[in-house]
């Protein structure tokens, strides 16, 4: 695809400073931009890189001022501005596969919505429902009366057991696996017996799942992924977990059983919570820390076990200085002596 | 499916206080129950739920009381007895595929047993052995000679490489991969060389397998789960492990190669064992804990590295008091230095 | 497959000590071997083997003596020759897939080189290339515009997605994603807004995947994994992360976006690496290490946060010491008040 500078300018709502008849045949940052790319700058700390990237236009805040001839679109949020244009441009490069391919296995009474594009080696099991605009690539499964909501996008080889509901809008990447059975085991005379998992899991609109995320479902009742958040690859949740909405949670974490948590939380990568804790909202969770305690709203916490973050800094500056304050114990155990001596000689002189 | 309550009472053996011909259609947890619905209390501590509780018939143990007009069912072990009736309910619902799909790919010289339902477009290589009422779910792949013993259920997008062994009644969850090759590199001059993996992997009878766990294959001899061991989601077991029985693994562990586990052994959620240890019968590893070194049978440990749980827990505590203990040398620094001071001022004018 | 031992021999450039018209039907490590097949013995130390062994024959180095009637192959490497024994006998007992299987789908101006093996279900997209002698397992996906080297194996259920370039001789596991979207997202209003990931994937020849690992793509620009590295099972890389050559990446680790990281570095099973930062030349990072901040070349680090190794085990040291530490610092408490006393009391009686 390409397109008149002018014509980006309209697209995006900005003004152009310069030639707007350049010819623009692509997006990208401003490192990596080549010779007919436009990028943007958010922040007129960069405005020198103006002068050095090789893309052919730049959008960037009204502050911004020219740097030699190259042709500026201004306009209030430039990154936002770019990301509409950087979607713009892979929708027209990497189209999603469309039509219903001939070798998808469609169960019965599944209700396909208007566009819904099932490709290659699909399965579909009887009684489920995929609603308008769904993108499902190839070597995924869905299970017996589970709901796909509108514009959904499934990429290849995931698994949505029976009786999941995904909501609008939601991103689901490769070898995600949603509805397997939780950990559940009830200890027998000689060995663990199995709980039967029968709940479900709920995920709302909005929410992203990165590649090979395992999301189990309920004991009874439902795991529940609240709307807006986004969750990051190889992440744990455990059966009968509730996140709230609009949440991150960043590669490797893992989410024990029945554990809820808030709405904006944020939990780094590789950090642990405990099952059965509630976590607040707006809580922070460093990058590896381990959860054993609920939190209130706004605790921002690391360690493990973790506690809050400034107190287990400090705890760790402390442990720093240990071998120097052990060098100090040692000392003062030596003058102590020496004050000791000196003091009892003294008294058994009077 | 649904049924009279004196079918269900007799079904678990039980006896009904209250009206039998209740007509009950599911089961669920007693805070999820709704109108229709049979549920349990495990335990008379939750005997005022039967007031509140939606469900239309309870099981109990015998000495818990009637609360109004809802019908009891009482037994021995009412958890249990819930199990089996959440059993009946779901194979019902969720009936597994039966049959061979046609878009099978199986083959030559493979041994299907009775009952085995192949679905569609599983892959079956040649001389692999399915046992009688196997249930493989779309998208899996099992790999030349492998074996898959009776009764067990394989859910999709799995992959079994070649000369696989598993047990009867095993539950392979979604993504689980057995017998990729193990991680083994020897170095070169310039570049790593490939180690061949040539072993196989051994799971034995009644092991449940995680969504997108991964089992690697022996360098030589083999990698065993022993019979009963439960393994939860995204967990790694390294080439060479040896795992005893019933042991109990949560998400995201990892056990490094050549580790020999004993019997019963419980690794809690994102651990850590390193390769070529032995973790002796009835351990017991804490959340996050990272085992460096082997353990005696009935260990219990925690931290990384990890240690003794008791001591671990007087060493974290005496950490969170470590900036109390150097304000307390700080005090005693200044109180001897006074001391001092006091002590040779009268010594200089003695 | 079965070869006379002086067809051995003369494989793998060694000489014999004893019979050589000894068949040997297979290959196997020393502890393992049964009659009939050859092992190894890389080292003096483990000469004690060579009785107690039930192979029919064993490769040594040339100062290892015989023991008893076991005819010998003397060789300058004897694991290095035993592992080319072992390829030779693992591409007769265990043949990859060969030709096109007719249930490929393979789209538009896709090219594929000679002798590449796609297996049954195998989906590849628009314009991807395939090259010389590559291996496709099962279930696997190639997206749009992608490239595969020669000699490249796949193993089952692999999502390659778009524009992705693979280099020669890789080896990639089931269960692997390369490419999904980086985990970019900017704050809005009221939700996160997905910054679109349009970079791409390279990885370099000769680079071993393990299974279930996730790659992301570049936001711009790209992810690469460098020459001759090898990755372990279930390690998640993030967008922008440039991995350098020959590095060893043990299981479950994760590398967070943008995270530069140099050549022969080894990092160690479940360690975590922050974004944004450099890592030189022949680092060491520990196992289950969070590492937070950039590292110089061959430095060694571990603890979370990480520190140099040295620093980390003399803290940890400390740290088993700091009860007794506290008792220490009690003692002196003690011995100093009395002190005072003594001092004070004698200087009231002055």
């Amino acid at each position: 695809m390409q397109k008149p500078l002018y014509e980006i300018a309209k697209f995006v709502g900005g003004e152009i400073v310069g030639d707007g008849d350049v010819v623009i045949t692509g997006v990208s940052g401003i490192k990596e931009a080549r010779p007919g790319e436009i990028t943007f700058i958010a922040d007129s700390r960069y405005a020198d890189m103006l002068a050095t990237t090789q893309a052919s236009a730049v959008i960037v805040s009204p502050e911004v001022g020219r740097n030699g001839e190259k042709p500026l679109v201004k306009c209030g949020d430039p990154y936002l501005a770019f990301i509409d244009l950087v979607n713009l441009w892979a929708a027209d490069e990497i189209p999603h596969p469309t039509g219903i391919h001939p070798t998808a296995v469609i169960g019965e009474n599944v209700e396909l919505g208007e566009n819904a594009a099932i490709h290659a080696y699909v399965v579909i099991e009887d009684g489920a429902v995929i609603g308008d605009n769904v993108i499902v690539y190839p070597h995924t499964y869905i299970g017996r009366d589970s709901r796909i909501g509108n514009e959904t996008i499934i990429y290849p080889n995931v698994t949505i057991r029976e009786k999941v509901s995904i909501g609008d809008r939601v991103i689901i990447h490769s070898g995600v696996r949603i509805g397997s059975d939780g950990f559940g085991f009830t200890p027998g005379d000689s060995a663990h017996r199995k709980v039967p998992q029968i709940g479900v899991v709920v995920i709302e609109d909005d929410v992203e799942l990165g590649a090979n995320v395992t999301i189990d479902r309920a004991t009874f009742g439902m795991t529940r992924i609240g709307k807006g958040t986004k969750i990051d690859n190889l992440v744990q949740i455990g059966h009968n977990v509730v996140i709230g909405e609009h949440c991150i949670i960043v590669a490797q974490v893992g989410v024990a059983g029945s554990t809820e948590i808030g709405n904006r939380v944020t939990l780094a990568g590789q950090a642990g919570i405990s099952g059965h804790l509630k976590i607040g909202d707006n809580c922070v969770v460093g990058a590896r820390a381990g959860v054993t305690k609920s939190l209130p709203p706004d605790s921002r916490v690391s360690g493990m076990p973790a506690g809050p973050h400034e107190k287990e800094q400090r705890m760790r500056a402390s442990l720093r200085r240990l071998p120097m304050l052990r060098a100090k114990v040692h000392a003062l155990e030596k003058r102590l002596a020496s004050l000791e001596a000196q003091l009892n000689g003294k008294t058994e002189n009077d």
